[in-house]
């Protein structure tokens, strides 16, 4: 089997991460294409992995040596790139959001759905990452009864100045909206955000930290701490509490120190890279391995919308100081999920391909 | 100095355990006379230590032998003994709650300060507790930066079937009040209630779990995620989250082991007697140093007046499900809080006694 | 029962430490006596309680007013003063070591034998600590099926500059061979020292840090690091593996901060009294409750020689290099530890005392 | 740049999951060639991945289609496999030991170093697990001062029977011996064992656990719990201390669960795979992007010979109970480590090989 030639939308930095990724550590895969708003970054980038630049991002899906794209451009764009990938019939690793506007979001996963088969993966790289794993397979065990609670912090060291609540919510708490989803395997209902005394860090007018409350179809809670300028390190934890126990994850404690301060202690992951740098490995590895196959394998265009809908109530929820209900539209008539792609024969393909 | 004669009123487990530390570690004092509405468990916790036992909790407090008392009775007959310690003009230790309405606890505040000196300290053990003051000292030092959040975890194996939401707001909450006024040196004007799926063990009506969230005067978040029927053990945790970092206590994570099942962990807490043990010797002692000065050296009066003000509240924000402001009364001309009693000359005085 | 009448002979530092908390907080005792070379220091810490200064340590043994002795004098002077003790026919808290040779140990042991009941208890604290008696407890319990090694960690930040590696032997390692007898209810028959590069902060000829390895009658290992100019602070961790798990205590981690240099982690115990306070506490309390019945509560004489003639077998593997034979002398005939003192009816009994 | 073609001898357990990381995961490498013992192991294993099956290993290295070699078969035929290599000038990667005795693996350094390149690395993967990398980058910082005493505890849950003293040198303890010459930069100069009470699962003759003690040549100790019945799980532990702090790996504690059994705690890692899964990709990977370039990326035959010479005195030790003389030759003229192996352009050499 052929390596799988990709072209990457957006090289900022995390298009760049994957750039390297992709040509560095992961099998099966070459950056053949690159696309950037400014082509002196697309260069600079393409050239280190000799790609070929782009100007055009839908040009760009189209390349003739393009086999699958991954797109980590400014969500406003995600849309038509993401269109432009169906409409070739590639499969996409599109980072978070899936659109800027629910109603985009929606019409992507009916038209997705109106291929009959899964070509858009969403970029939520936790679920692959060893720890979600291991709570997520210890909630299914049963070991801790039903869950109830689902006690979510995240916490970054620093975010730009123009990082608002609106922000806070789309592009951090995103992330734990779909944590909740995955654990609990159901929909959110309902946001509603306590706001509390604003750190000083903090521009007017932006609650940070803020405390979201979301409930879902069964009526569990699940809360999130987001806290964005605590001046400390990436911080993100998840405690489930079940009828029979609790689980927590995300402690980020490793090599211990007792230095002359008199203080044990350790260093914290500085950032999400270094939080979730495995995680985004595997997440690009499976999803590499089943676009060879034409398929995803990881959350889909049905997730993406998801997450949007209930960040899209929680932007409404900070505003209106409500608990604001999530408008979610009926699931189109589920494209099975191909939770086990074609085994991945590649040294006799790659034989057979060559002798 | 002789010792400190006792009135112990109400000997259930909590008043037989301060019957048992007064006669057993705690230095200073003795029990004289108990009392218990069952005269039969009077006798039995009295014979143990050689006090009297006198049928009638008034004359209890006005026993001609009796220099203190510790009030442990069922919170509804608090008010009435507290009155009669009040009257007499001798120092009382009383369980939480001061009383079972907040008009009552207002006026024992209001005739507390009439006399012109403190005579109440109202039990909330946490305050003595090494891991609490190191966070309060933590917090005073700066080093966290100014406190924005309070993040309490409340947590028992199992309660009484009757234990329903109100009681966990007025018996369990109710610590966590008065550690979020000691650690943030402010009142708490609001309460609301997000009620979750309740586990299967609570009776029908009941919100076990329950997340209750405060405000404080500056506008500070105190979250308190109480769950009374784990079926685990006793956990009790506090996170502060300042502008400048966080610090966390409880983890109650001593011995560990590594055992044949391939697990590494240790006990929890089985309860709040093995959590808090040194806390309520602490609490004694340091209250047993001061009355035998005449004084006492804790949370007074008003510390029980504004816990019983918010769990008010807290009870109608879980039969309403809205947000309820505190009413809290002014507080009277303040009656200096005696930091420092006068130093105690145990063995100077001792001899004097004797010789 | 009255109060015990303690003379206190010695009062540098843990002397001091003792006086304070019989005068504060322990229940039951009273200070009466003070002792000490030094007719000053006497004179301060007995001001401080009321009691008297007797110049003469046997003096002070033999005053009327003494019920008891606790003895925190050098070493050197501890035989004559645990012999006064005997000859009298009282109780007696001696700080280790029993004495400073070991034949002196011994003829002490014996003495004691003679008279037929047990009236030395030896300082040994840990005994009382909550953790160490867990980890006994644990290991009795047989969850971690027979215990095959005792691993020891025992690190002081600071010492005199005259501390050498016979000073470390005596008065640090003693403590990790009195928890591996109470651990493992046998005696250990021999040592070696293992020494490594020594820190640049410890004086010339001085082995410090050096790892020392003891063997038991059954063949079990034990071993301490003993690391006394670490820098840092105050860390003693017992690590228990037996054959079907293993048993950490003395973590010493609880109060968690995370700060704005990008760390987690909290204070390390600064000393020993801070690490020791509860269990120096419930020590005294015990050792006075059992006084007032004539007797003692904790390790006795034969505890005391056997750690000396440990350490002396140990001081010699410094010196040679070689395993040492630990040179020890039968038990005297056992005077049963009288493990379940008289029940003490405190308040009872003063009751019929002032009446 | 064409995929490194690799040739597997030995498809064992390590074998295979080599095989499978080459196949599955590893960027630029391909499985063409595998050799067992067992013919049918090797088309088992072979068949997976589509590579040819070549019975004679020495056939195999010297296959037309290979481009370097992994060695994971039995250690008594790595030397002449290793030859072959040296041979054909080709890169190896050869799983521990390098030989079964020291003077051929000494030959081999000998026969490498006349070669003038570095073409054999060895398996020693701790070196890319990410808790030692940062444990000796923060030696390296100067942080701690000075190290004095590296503290290794290496358990297993079980092993086979004929797994006696020797075996756990030789297999076992190598890792730590190879782990203290790379965290110390220096060599070990003698062994000594410290026999205990072994563990009732161990037979006659066996002494597990045992103690090991290692002096390096600036004096520094390195001792070595090892442990190979422990009927736990698999434990791996490091802890550097220095002259002004300590450090400590391998705590292997992330998810935390708390039970009805009212414990809290959580799972070990099972094996050795479980526990540096990661560390094993980063090996590979790192091999096989050197190894394209002609060369190796890690430990070299050196580390190799130097591990077997500590663990042939460690086998002494066990047997005379002496300390015993590491005897090293002297090491030939270094060849330069390719500390930065020519940067691998991927993608850029991809296309010119296509196009």
């Amino acid at each position: 089997m052929s390596d799988l030639r990709v072209a990457v939308l957006g090289v900022g930095r995390m298009g760049a991460f994957h750039v390297d990724a992709l040509s560095r550590c992961i099998r099966g895969a070459e950056v053949r294409v690159v696309n950037d708003f400014s082509p002196e970054r697309a260069y600079e980038i393409a050239e280190g992995v000799g790609a070929r630049v782009v100007p055009n991002p839908i040009d760009a899906v189209n390349g003739p040596e393009v086999d699958a794209v991954v797109i980590a451009s400014p969500g406003h764009v995600h849309e038509t790139q993401v269109d432009a990938c169906l409409e070739r019939g590639i499969p996409v690793l599109c980072e978070k959001p899936l659109s800027t506007d629910v109603e985009s979001s929606y019409r992507i996963v009916r038209t997705e759905a109106a291929l009959g088969r899964q070509l858009i993966q969403v970029g939520f790289m936790r679920r692959f990452d060893a720890e979600y794993l291991a709570l997520k397979n210890l909630i299914t065990s049963g070991d801790i009864g039903n869950p109830l609670m689902v006690r979510c912090t995240h916490r970054n060291p620093a975010v730009p100045h123009s990082f608002d609540s609106e922000a806070m919510m789309r592009d951090s708490v995103v992330h734990e909206v779909d944590v909740a989803r995955f654990l609990l395997d159901e929909e959110i209902v309902s946001v509603e955000v306590v706001k509390g005394r604003p750190t000083s860090r903090a521009p007017a007018g932006t609650w940070d930290p803020m405390l979201v409350v979301f409930e879902t179809q069964s009526g569990r809670l699940v809360t999130d701490e987001i806290f964005c300028r605590t001046g400390v390190a990436y911080e993100v934890r998840t405690e489930v509490v079940g009828e029979r126990g609790s689980v927590l994850i995300g402690l980020d404690q490793h090599l211990q120190a007792k230095t002359a301060d008199g203080r044990w202690g350790g260093p914290i992951s500085a950032g999400f890279v270094e939080r979730f740098a495995h995680a985004y490995d595997t997440e690009l590895q499976r999803w590499v391995d089943a676009a060879r196959c034409g398929g995803i394998d990881g959350p889909g265009a049905w997730d993406g919308y998801a997450a949007d809908a209930v960040c899209e109530a929680g932007v409404e929820a900070v505003r209106t100081g409500q608990k604001v209900a999530v408008a979610m539209q009926g699931r189109p008539e589920p494209v099975e999920f191909p939770a086990e792609p074609e085994p991945v024969l590649y040294a006799a393909e790659l034989i057979g391909d060559r002798s």
